[in-house]
């Protein structure tokens, strides 16, 4: 079982902490954002009327998958019939079983590089090989041609396995990318897990294209989505499994009945979520923008450090001037302060599978307020500057 | 990946609701007796007051931590520290966890058959084999002597788990008998996985006894444990995993960081259920002693019907004079009605490796009250006596 790359340096967090430094957390994407009022205010009458949080069936509230099919997805364009839709323990079990559905021990599953760290627990813990698709921190991360996927498919290959837009560099996947991945998967018959929990966090004029609507595809798309980052309830671990091929549902349905059932209070949450009005996202994604372009500016404008611009999600990866970024990361932690206070980044070598290629990388997670990530970053600052391994 | 032998019915049941049937579930574990008011009331509190529900540590709140271990570990006798325990997700995560710490593909887990089915589930997904030491209906599941253990053990066991009280048996298994399991294990070196989250529905003068107080065995054993049922909270989803060796909780660790955290609803659930008063369990074990003994005797009256009578949790395995008890629990579902009702069970094979072995046998878990656990075995009785497979 491979250490969490994202949380394997809480402890020297904590111990910081525990000395009496605050820690900007710039590491994880948790955000700071309220979680909508009327998620929480459900939960709470739930518990005021009801007297027994008892098992719900195994798919989940049958009120929750029909609220999101009719509240969520219709809305967004995304066609689902509540066979089609399952609750999941959050995105973390939804693309857990995902793969598991998609490819057995010994199977490859395609991913584009840097990818979610965890794609490759899971694949480590069921026998999956990762191949991976490298894209360039220097192009913006911008997708290679479908020919570099021809070059990696083989016959063990039984899926595609993206994150859009992408944890954790920022990336999203445009509809022309997206019909030609499309294609890709229908030549080879593969499985397209499309990890689609940050649809909310687009930063262009085009609406967000899901994979779920990649015409002639309905049979080999899995969506794996989440309440997490949609509402800021990262904690309720909610999310779900949708797609239209009915033997991925029977399959996710096995193992949803081995877990007996997911989280009743969060499915609560996620109901109440589904009330959510349009303002409280119109919002969110103007304090992202801003966060983001913050964090941007600030990043390129230190000396020999890069970061593209991200067009989704809240995350961007920077290339720092450093021996090496995991060094870097944990010296943070453990040898510099300014002004009492140091900043948490997540070194993310291993959200690649190509040697070295993100050694000299952090991901950085924009989910502070614009002040308190401008002091965050001033710190990251001063530290590049003092650390003794920089490399300029 | 196994269908759950507990849930693959769900959609017959489903089916018999839907055409005005009332069915009386005896199937699952699933109590209708009412959470600690405490544990809502705490929820409803937090949510009118937090405005986000965000990550917690991987471990779980360490308030959650610390109370467990101060407000209940303590009062029952088990010593742990905050860094022997860890949150879960339910027990199911705890015991799915605790396999894989314990056993590699290919190792050997030793269970005593009938065994709960989900430890199977996670068996096969894991590439683990499962060897059973069986324990027969006639002797009330007595455990067989420590010579059968000697005849299954190779160098590629690992552990051996145990539900205690047990689920589906209803077996307590006493101080004596988790003594000498403790001496095996040692002799071996083997993990002993001991999930005892039936631990408050003991029916006898003696309490309980933890494989946590088996002298000598501190760094082998690994406790699995949930809120599910001692507060009644299936639907929280919270569990532990407990141990005094640093080398199991630093796997475990790793384990809770791939799925990021624990359901934050839920482990506040679980932090205000530490409030619960005694009367609270005092009163709900007499309900289900008087449940139990009305489900035995009704069971007993039956022609060709024998079930043991259960010391712990709130199930028994009853014999049935049926062809296939599967085919039996089925036709219940779609065929049979008493009134407009019927009863649902759980068949028992798949708890067994022997084959045959629980073929003619079913779980009922006594789960109703009184007057309603009447009618479902009054059903179940006239059932007995109208299905064409009947042996008798």
């Amino acid at each position: 079982m491979p250490a969490s790359a994202i949380r394997k340096f809480v402890p020297l967090a904590d111990a910081a902490k525990a000395s009496g430094t605050k820690v900007y957390h710039l590491n994880v994407g948790a955000p700071d954002i309220k979680s909508p009022r009327c998620a929480l205010d459900y939960v709470a009458d739930k518990c005021r009327t009801l007297d027994h949080i008892s098992y719900t069936n195994s798919l989940g509230f049958a009120e929750l998958r029909t609220g999101l099919i009719e509240k969520y997805y219709r809305k967004i364009g995304i066609d689902l019939e509540p066979s089609e839709i399952m609750v999941e323990v959050a995105g973390s079990e939804a693309f857990a079983v995902a793969m598991q559905i998609a490819a057995d021990k010994g199977d490859e599953i395609i991913v584009i590089e840097p990818y979610y760290t965890n794609y490759n627990t899971f694949a480590v813990l069921n026998g999956i090989t990762l191949k991976a698709i490298h894209t360039d921190i220097k192009e913006g991360f911008k997708l290679s041609s479908i020919d570099e996927f021809e070059k990696v498919v083989t016959p063990k290959t039984k899926a595609v396995l993206i994150s859009n837009p992408c944890n954790p560099s920022g990336k999203l996947f445009s509809k022309e990318e997206m019909l030609a991945l499309g294609e890709f998967c229908k030549k080879h018959d593969l499985f397209l897990i499309s990890d689609e929990v940050y649809r909310e966090f687009c930063y262009t004029d085009e609406p967000h294209f899901s994979a779920m609507n990649i015409p002639g595809l309905e049979q080999n798309v899995i969506l794996v989505d989440s309440v997490s980052k949609r509402y800021n309830l990262c904690g309720a671990r909610i999310g779900c499994i949708a797609s239209h091929n009915k033997d991925v549902m029977a399959a996710a349905l096995k193992f949803g009945q081995s877990r007996l059932c997911p989280p009743v209070l969060g499915q609560y949450a996620a109901i109440g979520a589904l009330d959510t009005p349009q303002e409280y996202f119109d919002e969110v994604k103007a304090e992202y923008i801003a966060r983001r372009d913050c964090a941007i500016e600030m990043l390129n404008a230190m000396p020999g450090v890069f970061a593209p611009t991200p067009l989704g999600a809240f995350y961007t990866i920077a290339e720092l001037p450093v021996d090496d970024a995991e060094s870097f990361c944990r010296w943070m932690l453990t040898d510099f302060r300014l002004d009492g206070a140091t900043t948490m980044t997540t070194p993310v070598a291993s959200f690649y599978r190509t040697p070295d290629a993100g050694k000299h990388q952090v991901r950085i997670a924009y989910v502070l307020e614009v002040p308190e990530l401008r002091k965050a970053l001033t710190i990251l600052a001063e530290g590049l500057k003092a650390y003794p391994g920089r490399t300029i």
